[in-house]
């Protein structure tokens, strides 16, 4: 089969001939990959950042954001069978260890565990997952439509679950980022909370999908951003901030946008915090990091999206023009999220 | 091997030969029972009080309340292995509805699935479980002195577990019941909060281990124990109320004892609750039942028992005492939790 | 000046001429009722119901459900000034006591307070209040338009909040009573959760308002409503209830429309509730009763009512005719609030 | 009367004879200080660190951790009256606004309005200060035994309660600084958690206090710190780091050794917190800053310190002898609190 492969940290990954996966654990359950969303993280991966953290050997199949139907499944597997439409969980569980057992889905004991990260993936044309990575969807869903829920979306839905105590009515929340996991992460602040949503982003047309899907603000991130999120909210800042990016330009300008006992979570990365203790003390501030989500965070958006409530923005791509896609996320074209379709012509 | 079946409602069990059980599914796992509580709901499953709510053909043996050492498992089960101490959480469950995915262990699409209730228990030399319902211990732990945590224990700091927001400093709760759930109960509540303990039982027995416990007060179900509560309270009645009764003689009297805004949690059950709806209002009251616990809550509560905060009073019984063990419970003869030991002896 | 009095229990009150009230206390303010919402607990009061629990010489102004202008105020007053539009909290605090510092507003050590109540009320075209109870609302709204937010609409949105955590997205919630109360429940739901929201009311009326409001479906309550609720929840039932009626035709029924796990609310009362313990256990229900609300909880409601996403549907009635209005409370003729606009031609 | 008065930002203060405080609003309590505590933040203010976040013009009376007895009340003060034994919260609030009506005492409409930083404080004979600061305390309680629960107490239990949620059994929770809010934080955590409790600190009398007041385990800041905590914790981290410190010195440190999860508030102030992004987001890390708390977490503190889990370590000083307090402090010679006895003769 088909498979998009990074070989050497820094280069473009290939589009390769391997073989397909096989069954080998009682748990195994294979997909037929209708979509696999490209994310920032495929570029930290490729670009060797995650090479410490996490470290693999190459050649590796990217791809760890997955919906399809399933190929074929281990002897232990039960609730689902072959040809069911699933979305793939990203990690990998062992189901029996504290943190599965409490629901901590990204917290087992056998660590990070992802297709597309710490094996391979799902931009080929199957990807090889276990279990209790897999939710089985109505069969009507096209998975193409609502891979990107399965990691942007999650982490979106994560952060914004978090952050629900302090988004009372009358309360504002800046999204700084409208691209992959911002414009399903406003649609869940619409659906979920009553506040005010600002929308923060360098590029307008990143701005306009923000405002479609129901951000009330939008702030152009042309230096004047904190001004002006100070100014949209009477000079008190936001009780909220969610961070997509994460990075250097972003990281700043959040706490400056933070009202007293605000809270800033930071789902993406690269970039570095400072604040000096006495700040973090009299605003009482809050700063946290987001880590993907759940498997229950998964199913209640999921549940959220079969409602109407979040749709995905995608732009579609064969698994051959991976690079191409690759090059449109960086040079800011993709609006939504870019996905790759290796088996729906299967 | 031997077990204490049940054949026919409302007569007692017998000890009888049966075959072992054997494995046949991927995550089977066999455990040689150290230690099997007995508890009221025996009494209640002999009664047939259950029978209509959770149905099953009898011979059943009993016994949801195990820990033991493992004697054979499955070819999907990998945290446990031959010879291991464990516990069992009584619920059998699949590890990949969404409900076991958000911890809700006692929610999982299978429903109540119990050895000892749904299916042939630990009132035997083996016991058949699977792989989630075992829990590893430390191997020096004796199993016959902690297999009171796998159902009573749990029963009663899954209760408390979730008072603990009412419980702020200051508080009074009190304890209904100083018998196998209450007496672990009170030794939550010494761990985990410095609220005031007033425990309640028929028995001045119970009332004595109540003592040892850690509860601050201790008064005698004669008739006059609302007066009591409210006097101790100084006039305003507790925060919350843990009835490890639930029968028709607590249940009114708990309902008096609550100060306004106060937490009646029922975990025994047995009786009928009735209130009018204005006491509920003007009284700002909330009435909960509670069902066993997760697995979350097992790990939680053996970690406790690890760091010597809990320790079960027992009364052991080997197994061809197990009528004798009854008698016992039922005539009020048992300090803590009676406990049969089939398995020990191998 | 003209005040809606009750004389003797059991007897429509009268509209006398009285003195004006005055200031005496360094916290008073006196407001010009520019509205005053007229509410079942009148006709308990009426009624006698209350006169046990809340003793009160009559004759007695009725009305706790107030807005209006600011008519004078107490030395010690700084935050309201003569003129100010205002909403007021029923009920009247110390401000000092551990409960009033806690922002716990209905459990003031000087216990209820409530004008209307306990003391002359605001069917009259002046009221007696406090400072703590008075807060300041846009000079642009209308208080006849928004009064019925000081008590059916706080009691309302208090039990919504309470319910938030219980109601996340793929929940499904009973509205009991799509009255005063119930229509301006149906759009906090709608506001703050993603829930489908079941309206259930014996007056085909009622259910048009709940519709308009935002329910996703309703439900006649002819002997059938909790078949329909199951059958609208897959057979399940509803993972929360609110009952605004709380007499013996809902509670029942509103008990056996709760899943597992489901939380049932009553905010109307005049029935009672009888439930098996083993029920209350099995099914881990929690029942709670919701009185009033707090300041907070007004301010929160005041702050989603200015931004359009609660809106009050009022009859409203000059005070004279005030047993009219009464007449078409109790004869199902009022849609959404009665109230009565006492100072509003001052 | 006799204050300890700071006229010049950088040099001591000095014991001046001042004029009495006199009644002048409705709200006004003046207290007779019976023990007013001295704190690191008195060092800030004199050092003129606050002159710009709080500005003030000098010369100001220090003291902003007061208890003592009624001297004098404001015609609109109820809940107290002349001789009672009292402590003051050390924020003046208003009681009106929607902060002070939810009990968020340090978010009144208002600002900081605290005597000793923004007014005269208690280093003095006779403090003034506002009815809602005033807590009733038995009158068989030593104001100076307390006194330093109403800044310094207050501060480390408002930073422990925030951490409750994560402080399960089994979790660890490092306390940095051991002296006058460190001492009462660990006894907090004793008697609300059943946490481990491992103390850092630089000087070794200071962990023996840490001993004292039941920490686990105490470990030097000599530089290998973070190593000893993540061996006491078998390599993990803590699930929990309170900051009393904030400095340089500690941050970096702190940081280090949180586990995955882990949550670090700090509370005291001075230093610099830097950490990348993506360290926050893969250890999905909090950060919080605590500034003082509320006036409900000084009645909940109070109820603690009443039942004994709670004792202030003491050194008693006249107010004669401030200087010589401030100097002990400074040089590592105070354990416990430094406390300030200026109107206890009187």
């Amino acid at each position: 089969m088909k498979a998009v492969r990074l070989h050497i940290y820094g280069e473009p990954p290939t589009v390769d001939k391997v073989a397909e996966p096989e069954l080998t654990g009682p748990h195994d359950v294979i997909v037929r990959v209708g979509g696999a969303g490209l994310c920032r993280t495929d570029l930290h991966i490729r670009d060797g950042w995650l090479a410490d953290a996490v470290p693999v050997d190459l050649p590796l199949t990217l791809g760890h954001e997955t919906a399809g139907w399933v190929h074929a499944v281990g002897p232990a597997v039960e609730h689902v069978t072959v040809g069911d439409t699933v979305i793939c969980h990203p990690n990998i569980t062992c189901g029996t260890c504290p943190a599965c057992q409490a629901g901590q889905t990204m917290r087992c004991v056998k660590g990070l565990n992802f297709p597309g990260i710490t094996r391979d993936g799902g931009f080929a044309e199957l990807v090889k997952t276990s279990a209790r990575a897999v939710l089985p969807l109505d069969p009507r869903v096209e998975p193409a439509e609502v891979a990107a829920l399965a990691d942007g979306g999650l982490s979106a839905y994560h952060a914004v679950r978090k952050q629900l105590p302090a988004l009372e009515p009358g309360s504002r929340v800046v999204v700084i980022g409208a691209g992959g996991l911002g414009h399903i992460g406003i649609q869940c602040l619409v659906a979920l909370t009553s506040a005010e949503i600002i929308a923060v982003d360098t590029n307008p047309e990143a701005l306009k999908l923000a405002e479609q899907c129901g951000a009330h603000y939008v702030v152009e991130a042309d230096g004047g951003q904190v001004d002006r999120v100070r100014e949209l909210t009477g000079g008190t800042g936001a009780e909220a901030v969610l961070d997509f990016v994460g990075e250097d330009d972003t990281v700043p300008a959040a706490l400056a946008m933070l009202a007293p006992g605000g809270r800033y979570d930071v789902v993406g990365y690269g970039g570095t915090l400072t604040i000096p203790t006495v700040q973090l003390v009299l605003g009482e501030l809050q700063v946290t990091g987001s880590l993907v989500g759940t498997a229950d965070d998964l199913a209640v958006l999921v549940r959220l999206a079969a409602a109407g409530q979040v749709t995905v923005r995608t732009a579609l791509y064969p698994l051959d023009a991976a690079n191409e896609a690759i090059a449109d996320l960086e040079q800011g074209r993709v609006r939504g999220r870019a996905i790759l379709t290796p088996g729906a012509a299967a």
